[in-house]
């Protein structure tokens, strides 16, 4: 286990997120990276810590069953989630996972976007998976941008990413992926503003982190935080997320790298199969503090139960005016529309 | 309304189009906005007008039945179109939103992109929206982009945003979105070219703006203006936007920042439901005039009837050797597709 | 022909590739354009030659009925395949493509992204297409991007574009597409990284390059080696392009322009019908050498047989350890799954 643990600050009614930003100790001026279990937040930042360079640190995963016939990875045994553990990782570092099986199924851990030789590759192709019951060990690392002798720059390994098994059933995997097994992986670079508190929201086929409304994350923080979203797209479906009354550049941060630059400010994005995206916002920013919905803008998907509540607190952490009231319409309302979504659902994610 | 109201030039055959550009007066020395009723045309630009700082202007749409089972928006009593009328801000500008609902159902209007309080969220969510018969009032304001105090930038509201219905009929408000209720807002940023002519092109379910081939807009304009396209997306399809000979930057607006703007050239971009984008490009620029094709891409939605005409007229008006052939042929062949087309179309936005 | 040809150099197990890069006798200090027939590299580099100034090439393709009702286009008589010969022009050249018609069928060629006049679209729209047996010229010129009288950039031709038939059966010349009558096509800018080998990959419906695993095409490249992938998207459905353990940036080269490009990292994107993208990795980069799957990551699609294999041998083009065990399970499994993926496909693009 890292030595730099700590719990992030919850607010009530959070998700749980856990997640693990690999080095701490020395190095360059920057927050030093946290280690929190099950809170919601995606790094408490120790103010004026430093930053170690090119860390190598080791975690354990288990990947375990779940009630209904899912599966989740999870940061300690009987704690597997759907997500799984938020990952982090500074540019640069390097991630040893020792994933336990804990189920009777061939399962494996497949990133996005770090480096890996054939043997962390997580595919049966690569032959590199868990057998039931087996612990193996799959390497992450990372790297960052360079400029080539001939000027050119390669990119580097910075950005929203993620990981899911690759094994699980069939040749390809991807029955464990449908089931729960996936999550959110962050590389940061250097000088990237740290979130106060980040949520994993992935588009699985017709679910949302495999629920539909009103058993949708609702995702909560205070007015004025910085507030992370990592968007992922998994199944057979194609989808669009949207967010009400907030908006990100789109590009690799979701904030602008000048005045100059030339992305577009977007509040809805493709969220489709493999793809992943992150942003962050100022809670409420120039709108104020209230209960604000996300939802799939695919007119199908919101009507049966892809769409959940963004909640902004007051900066007090008081409800503000009219947010319980609509909290608890979204219940009353997706309970009745609920009982369609869910065989909706359950028709698509069927296959 | 507002006091500065023009009709803006119109080509022959040329679509109807109501735009409003918020912002007149006073100010720094750009271009004055323009607002125009019954015109194909973005902005009838006054050159040498000075322009405001951070107006606020009120306007007042009625949203109507239309035939068909359809609804509308529109600047006047009977006047709604479909898409409603396209409405601009200058980036930090206020647009006040009376909205009079002429129908039987519970409706309202949700922009994209630009700020807005819990009360102008126009959900039921919210508990924001006109029932039958009722009027009230929507603000939507906007922002530049600033530079935060640890140096990095938030991005301001530019943007090709749009605007829809989100309470008629289910609790999501998807129906009245797919009978009609939708229409484009641009938000400009000081410095920002400013077109000749801008043209609202929604993909909905399996059709365009509403209707499919050979009753699908046509686009004119004369060889060498500046036309801007506004592409929306809705429904429960995936789409891909494709015109014919002209490309744009794949960015904020379609323009290249700089001779070292990373974006891509592109003719084809993906258009889901929720999403938009727009561009301008020089119409006929490097190719010459002519009727060319605008069409989704997906092979079965552009044999089914979402394709139609981008007419670019020669320098003086007159019609290109060999354009009138062409629209004939499309008016005929699509004439035999489209007993096939509407059928789909009716299949696939009956759900 | 043109008069530089030269057959690029070609790996064991390559794909049949062949390649016109237009340009070549005189001009600025770049490396000469290559020809290539029957080779899978893009260009065979003469390095210290020179690069003329808007060019104009001249070259013949055939299109040609192959067996089970496909078509491809070539560029001689009977060397026809799917995707047709890959197309490469620097910005500011014309290319003249003579189009023969070796077919019982009328059918045209369409570029994306390049300039052309409307006797040049490929469209019945247009009266652009080939009757049965017929011979006709289609022109396609490029520019570069330029500043115009107000300081905004008008974007360049060059990108990752493609061409295809546009007037085989039906009114909007679907069906010739769908059978192999596709092609890429890359226009190049000065100073762009030129690759050591370039591969086309089409998601056409349920396949690529109108094959399912195992008989998608194995792309090959020795450890380091620039290899540049276009990527182009046909058909109904919806796809997502995914490449394991290599990234890249999400803009017009997949370099970045310096330290501070916004651009994503990504290794993932989008891939729609009319949509292309291209992008260069460093074969193995960070990751070393082996064999690594490419797939939809739609999970039917890469269930059913949208997968293949990027082989990256060692610097020396010696098999990697495990690499051959990695392509053989390739083959079992996939024999066993492909029963049921040319099923699917066969039901997907059926239709």
């Amino acid at each position: 286990m890292p030595e730099n643990s700590t719990d992030a600050q919850t607010l009530p009614g959070g998700m749980s997120r856990r997640t693990v930003l690999t080095g701490t100790l020395a190095g360059l001026m920057v927050p030093a990276a946290a280690f929190s279990l099950g809170a919601d937040t995606a790094a408490a930042v120790a103010p004026g810590a430093v930053r170690p360079l090119a860390t190598t640190r080791h975690i354990t995963i288990y990947a375990e069953p779940l009630p209904g016939g899912q599966f989740g990875y999870g940061l300690a045994p009987g704690k597997a989630t759907i997500p799984g553990p938020l990952l982090e990782m500074w540019e640069g570092d390097t991630l040893q996972i020792e994933l336990v099986n804990n189920t009777t199924k061939r399962l494996s851990i497949h990133p996005h976007g770090v480096d890996y030789k054939t043997d962390s590759d997580g595919s049966p192709f690569n032959d590199s998976f868990n057998e039931p019951g087996e612990t193996r060990t799959y390497t992450w690392s990372s790297h960052k941008q360079t400029q080539l002798d001939d000027g050119h720059w390669r990119p580097g390994t910075a950005g929203y990413w993620h990981y899911h098994d690759h094994s699980m059933d069939g040749e390809h995997g991807t029955v464990g992926l449908r089931k729960g097994l996936y999550g959110g992986l962050i590389v940061r670079r250097l000088g990237d503003v740290l979130p106060d508190r980040t949520y994993t929201v992935a588009f699985n086929d017709m679910s949302i982190n495999n629920k539909v409304a009103p058993d949708t994350p609702m995702f909560e923080a205070n007015l004025g935080e910085k507030v992370e979203f990592l968007a992922i797209g998994h199944g057979d479906q194609f989808h669009t997320f949207h967010l009400h009354a907030h908006r990100w550049a789109d590009n690799r941060t979701g904030y602008l790298t000048g005045p100059d630059d030339p992305s577009r400010a977007i509040d809805t994005r493709d969220l489709n199969p493999g793809d992943s995206f992150g942003f962050q916002v100022k809670a409420g920013e120039k709108v104020g503090a209230g209960a604000w919905m996300y939802h799939c803008h695919v007119q199908l998907h919101s009507d049966t139960g892809m769409a959940g509540i963004f909640l902004v607190r007051n900066a007090d952490g008081t409800m503000p005016a009219g947010a319980q009231e609509a909290i608890d319409r979204f219940h009353e309302h997706d309970h009745a529309a609920v009982s369609t979504g869910e065989t909706e659902a359950a028709d698509h994610t069927g296959h």
